[in-house]
């Protein structure tokens, strides 16, 4: 696979700022292209981006912002939603501990956007370890650190068969948590896929806990009244008294509703035998649209459909979050044997697909696929939360 | 009004930084000029600066500190004062939970700051809701957020009449309260005047709370021993024992006093009928120089005024607070019914003049006018802090 | 004294980026140098750097750092360590209240830091007062501010002697503490030694805390299995239990280990009557290499040896810490009586030098000098910690 660019953006030590680059080569049925720059004013000053396109699908990579993907199209499909945080925000301005713990909120807009990589999920007390080894408790915020930690390197590779964009995110520290994401988000030409390879290595010489969430997010056109979730679970469980109240819709969504309350469910999926592969999927009320997932339960044992269908100024949007464990505070998930420990200087890799399907053929080939994996497994749905699946 | 001018300076979504203006033009008695810079080094780096002179009175606006004043100048008398923090600073470096909340202190030097626009006011604990809806406690810090947010859209429009900055501001987060202020910072030509029209606009779908004050504050020479306020008011009163102590002299300054612990008195201003339009003025010993604020009483109903005659070192400096509300912790001023709260898309506009008076006749004007006011209102002077006033 | 150059490098009120300087000049043995640079990317977004060569030792200064010390170079001497915090960090990125006030070790990887000004050591409660004078009680956070405060003045100077990097920091806030560091980082051509004598002044027109501790750091070579610290003292105490295990060997260090748990010791040194001049050195276990520090007792009367002989990947280094005081919480070392009070306007001096010992003769001759100050001082060595030492 022959290179036809590889350019640095980004490199430890260096003094050349983020450049300005503009790629662009034909393609059999259009046009590649590859455009990166800097945000300037208010709150998304100094925020890098680099724009995609591999002649059908474009997606804007944040290194600044963790490596996140700001917000993406395919054809006429929008990938993303409208939150009312409106500019992609420089993690200067966010303090994680605002608001009690959930400041993350203050810069929460992207389409995907990782949540970790020492903690995740819903703030709360925790003890870790100071300097000398004594525990103590510290309050710990919502999502954690990584969605707002600038990567340290980026760089683009433009080869024969597509594009890549690989980054380094440390968030260390000395006396505590040394994690670096190593990421590569890749997309082959006239492609309605890109691909999340993670590799999270603990540059520390002693065991560190590790979590890991994609925060994966829809609004119009793919969420709309009608619009379903289809994966093939063996279980799924409300996460809390609210979210009970729609059990019996948990895979149907409604319309935008002005004062709606947040509902989550827990699901534990089924998956392909031996590389125990699996497969969700948001597809809009006509069947003709859909955002589907592809991963392996090895590397996101746990997934959590978030639907929020507010009103659209406050944010019409459902989240699918593969992840390590459940967004549950880490305490809890930590007593559910559910939290990773990763020892000192060793590494864990995962890899996730996020394909855009256009035609209700594809929609429908990926329902039979889903429909197969269901029928190895019972598809129990609880109508109340349960203790290894939930928080509260 | 025939537009000269009209320079876009900060775009959302926009790369490209904030531009170097350099532009003037004569006026019959000298000649304008607008000036925009970017302050680098320090804890002033990356801060922007909008300079306005109008041939008589200038000013720099800093849209990198949510369209505050920084300074300003009006002939021979500079409209500001002396803090010990010395350079504008990027919000960047502010922590506004620093030091138990006060955090805002590290910022504060500017002649004229908004305070708000969801909380503003003494640090303290309140009630707020979660993603969920589930209230909760959270510290707020001294006087909000909106002084330390970046503007993301700023422009400056010169007309045949005078020049004009225009900002936008952001206070949004998800699943919080999501505010945006549009200003208009206008100045006529050789006019002594600045006005600052405002909209603070609801983005979310749901009411949320909303809290405005404006700290407008003079050192020397407008403050100096013998200085008065002279405002038409029905009742003032003394937030807490420290300003009883000068509850006698409330309208009288002394001379710098190193120790000088602070004092503030709560005016309910007396306005003329229907237009609400009332004035509050500062003015020298003399009697020949005066800073003077007019504005409705139904935009800012709350009138407090900070008398902090310290230390010139320590800061030396009076605030005049036209407001929503008192700056008392906002769980009380929501007990005693003062806190606003706007429904979804709902706005809320408001005007303040900033006026200099450089002749003792110009100050004798103003000052009958308000003894005209007066004469509508008792001019209660209470002794003790009142519950209907304070926050004690 | 013959000026060859005196170039400013930040300028408050100056719109003027911070500039990329090359300087450099012949000497008998090989070339000085100036540099500087400002790093661009992940977390060391913006932090400006100063390299000064002298023709034998080099080392680059970190305006953006409070003016500390990234690294340096003596011939083949390493000074500085690896900590799992990769790059230097822009305060900006910098929470102190993260990880219940540790936050500070989110940036820690210089060879030379300072804490302070206003509070330094452990983190914990203490009271302030407020506004209104009147006490409350905050989280001091670890080590304070000074390290993470760009500094607002900055140039270089290039005389017939040697180079020297002038400096100056506020801590300021309105309210609160208004310190201000004046620093000058100077070093002779061709030698091995730097000097730092800085200045912090009390800009308010009250009494102040200050507190000032260096935090100076080595790794290999320096620190290696058999490398020892030789100091004239009168008494050293461990700091807490943990530290009590090692007090036989407080002056000798062991091979990396993972997991070793840091310990620290008090000193309290013996100093030359009457200027009470002092020294402190750690030696490689060959004793042909040393880091020598200089300075008055006056000065610095508290002298705190870290080790942290951890594993390599979390942190294999020694703190050499000369300060005001020790490292304790502050309500303990002003309980103590340890803490300094600056005066309105008053200001407080103090002088110290690095120096590299690249010769088993340089070695021994300051061993030399330091056994002659040894043998006037008793050299106690407390097997548990002493209260009027440690804070345990």
């Amino acid at each position: 696979m022959k290179t036809l660019y590889s350019i640095p953006l980004v490199t430890p030590g260096s003094a050349e700022s983020f450049p300005a680059v503009s790629l662009s080569g034909p393609l059999p049925d259009g046009e590649w292209s590859v455009r990166t720059y800097t945000l300037r004013g208010g709150l998304q000053e100094g925020v890098q981006v680099v724009e995609v396109h591999n002649g059908r699908l474009s997606f804007a990579v944040l290194p600044t912002r963790g490596m996140g993907i700001w917000k993406g199209r395919c054809g006429k499909v929008r990938l993303g939603w409208d939150s009312p945080v409106k500019d992609p925000v420089n993690p200067a301005f966010i303090n994680e501990q605002d608001r009690g713990g959930l400041g993350w909120l203050k810069g929460f807009n992207e389409w995907f956007v990782r949540c970790g990589l020492n903690s995740m999920g819903a703030p709360g007390m925790d003890t870790v370890l100071d300097y000398s080894g004594n525990p103590y408790q510290v309050p710990l915020t919502l999502h954690g650190k990584i969605a707002n930690v600038p990567a340290r390197s980026v760089s683009v590779e433009v080869t024969e068969e597509g594009i890549c964009v690989r980054g380094e995110v440390d968030e260390t520290m000395m006396f505590g948590p040394a994690l670096r994401l190593n990421t590569e988000i890749k997309t082959s030409f006239a492609s309605g896929a890109v691909s999340v390879a993670d590799t999270v290595t603990n540059l520390g010489d002693n065991p560190v806990e590790h979590q890991m969430l994609y925060h994966i997010n829809y609004g119009a056109p793919l969420l709309e009244k009608g619009s379903r979730i289809v994966a093939p679970f063996k279980q799924v469980a409300p996460r809390d008294p609210r979210s009970v109240e729609g059990i019996a819709t948990h895979d149907l969504y409604g319309a935008s509703e002005i004062g709606f309350v947040e509902q989550a469910y827990l699901y534990e999926l089924a998956g392909k035998r031996g590389s125990r592969e699996t497969l969700a999927m948001l597809r809009n009320a006509a069947g003709d649209l859909a955002a589907l997932l592809r991963f392996s339960l090895k590397d996101f044992p746990c997934f959590t459909l978030w639907k929020n269908t507010a009103g659209t100024a406050d944010g019409y949007v459902t989240g699918l979050e593969p992840a390590t464990n459940y967004p549950n505070v880490r305490r809890f998930e930590r007593e559910q044997g559910r939290v990773i420990t990763l020892a000192g200087g060793d590494s864990r890799s995962t890899y996730l697909t996020l394909e855009t399907l256009e035609t209700r053929q594809a929609v429908k080939s990926a329902e039979s696929e889903i429909a197969k994996l269901q029928e190895t497994a019972k598809g129990i749905v609880h109508p109340e939360p349960v203790s290894s699946l939930s928080g509260s």
